[in-house]
């Protein structure tokens, strides 16, 4: 076994010097090096906005979109869907350990990854012909690799792995949130926009463990109606994000002011300017959407003359994935809405 | 005069809803509302990343960078340009003021806007007749709208109004610079990438001024001796921002260990990994380049396992005007850096 870079350089083919996220093309070949671990891929879980981008590209045709999916990973070594650069997580079975990895796995733990697929490389042996291309949870064969300072956690005996991985791969937006939250005095206004997807509902349940007032808002009447039934948010608004006068008008009629935090969920493009117009002055927005635009939230607090601090969402917390599988289990709230979703998917 | 929004949605043509720094065209008819008020304008100060954009794709031609700026104005009615999504500033002679504006200037003041061009009202009447294509500062003709909520200040009587112009368009990276590094222990460490630039030089005087110990990171030997010149960080590297390695191998030998706070300060795509590797856990990222790719340093952060808080660089702090023509008065390394550059511009 050869020595390896434990943050993967090893692994890339093109461009010289990148690191595996940054990279055009991996080395996804299933030798590993004394700090590596192979794993037995049997399901992938793709980002939302990778997704969103490749269902709407190929206007929900199944095949065509698992065919795009294949080519990616074919052509590239990883899944990092080229239009939005995320990827998702995978899990489960470890399949060789490398004598120095210090994950803390061994053979035959069921794992999930925390760090994203589009880092991790991966070969796909089964051309996804369990996939219909319609849904986001992908049943796959293959192998992936984990690097020396990759991100594994084991998937717990209690919980159904499809469960599971949904809460950890978003397991950073809760952990973040209320490390923010509680920077600020106890009752702060906390706003979730997205608040009944799965960061957003992880999201407002941190927050109001942390001690926040919060509102959920969604964008659709069923989404509303499903966050008030199961009582996760201390008030449900309806906004469409990406119309800053709005968002920031539901916020502030439902909190009674502009909120100290405000938590971006939401897939979709141009949610910047109506966060940071729903925020305070000495707020701070929180955007974990990959379809946030660096340049609109930066230009957009300029121009509104907004004094918020706004943090890029760092999907690493340390105690993050523990963090989000206590809140699934200890809030039935969040629990319920993970299971309606996962088979709404699946369904 | 015509009841008008503060943030300026009245001026917005297309598309309906969106704030004026994201409309794709803005109305700049010069007839102002009652809290607007309008700039005679006679020079506009292109953002880096943006000119850096044309400049490249125009292979060096002025000419067509030129005619590619007043197509941008003509079609957009604002400086913004469309593939990095930033603007600029503009000076200086205040023309109108409705009755109603808040902004505290008169007919006649000289004024900087502290918003940026990418959300601005503007139009030109001379076809930018004095500019030769080739440099940030542009000599113009025309007007521009300023908004109830817009930020502008009084350029000062004692400084040259490219020098002012220069230092105010950055002044919100000292500004956060400043509070970020307060909020570590005297004596913290902190890098600097791109330390000899406009931005970068003010945050690294804003960083020793706040008890820190700085880098400043540059990419070739000539600015690398400039910052050694003037004095203005504690130490000089030499490394590519765009490689992850080098950078942070870099910055740890300059500062005995990973940086505290990284402030990002340089208009090159790719910088996002590089930064993070660069910074301790617990340490904090300021991004302040328009070329910064928010997918790449959230999935980047996770990928490296990283616990570092991300924060998109606002451009608005209250106070950052002052702050910086402080810096400026006070700093004679940091005027030195700014003169030098100007008179490289314009010579």
């Amino acid at each position: 076994m050869a020595d390896t870079s434990p943050v993967g350089l090893h692994r890339v083919l093109a461009p010289a010097g990148a690191l595996p996220q940054a990279a055009e093309r991996l080395d996804a070949s299933p030798e590993i090096g004394v700090d590596e671990l192979r794993i037995r891929v049997e399901r992938l879980n793709l980002d939302a906005a990778s997704f969103r981008q490749l269902a709407t590209k190929h206007g929900g045709d199944g095949d065509a979109v698992r065919r795009e999916v294949l080519d990616i990973v074919a052509t590239r070594g990883k899944m990092q869907n080229p239009v939005t650069g995320s990827g998702g997580m995978l899990a489960r079975v470890v399949d060789e350990v490398g004598p120095k990895s210090t994950l803390g796995l061994r053979v035959g733990a069921r794992v999930a990854t925390l760090v994203s697929l589009s880092l991790t490389p991966l070969q796909i042996t089964d051309g996804l012909a369990g996939w219909d291309g319609q849904s986001e949870q992908v049943p796959a064969e293959g192998h992936a690799i984990l690097f020396g300072r990759s991100i594994a956690a084991r998937l717990p005996d209690d919980l159904p792995s499809a469960l599971a991985m949904a809460v950890m791969d978003v397991c950073g937006a809760p952990a973040l949130t209320e490390r923010v939250v509680r920077g600020y005095p106890a009752g702060a206004r906390v706003a979730v926009i997205g608040g009944a997807g799965k960061s957003g509902s992880m999201s407002l349940a941190a927050a109001r463990r942390a001690g926040a007032r919060t509102v959920g808002v969604v964008p659709v009447e069923h989404e509303a109606a499903l966050l008030r039934e199961v009582g996760l948010a201390d008030s449900v608004a309806l906004a469409d994000a990406r119309d800053p006068v709005a968002l920031s008008a539901a916020v502030e009629q439902a909190l009674g002011g502009a909120a100290d935090v405000t938590v971006v969920c939401v897939d979709v493009p141009g949610c910047e300017h109506g966060a940071v117009l729903s925020t305070a002055d000495g707020g701070t927005v929180i955007f974990f959407s990959m379809a946030t635009s660096f340049s609109a939230a930066a230009l957009g607090a300029e121009g509104l003359a907004a004094d918020v601090t706004m943090l890029i969402g760092n999907g690493y917390l340390p105690g993050h994935a523990e963090l989000a599988m206590d809140l699934l289990r200890t809030v039935p709230a969040v629990r319920a809405l993970f299971e309606r979703r996962l088979s709404a998917e699946t369904g």
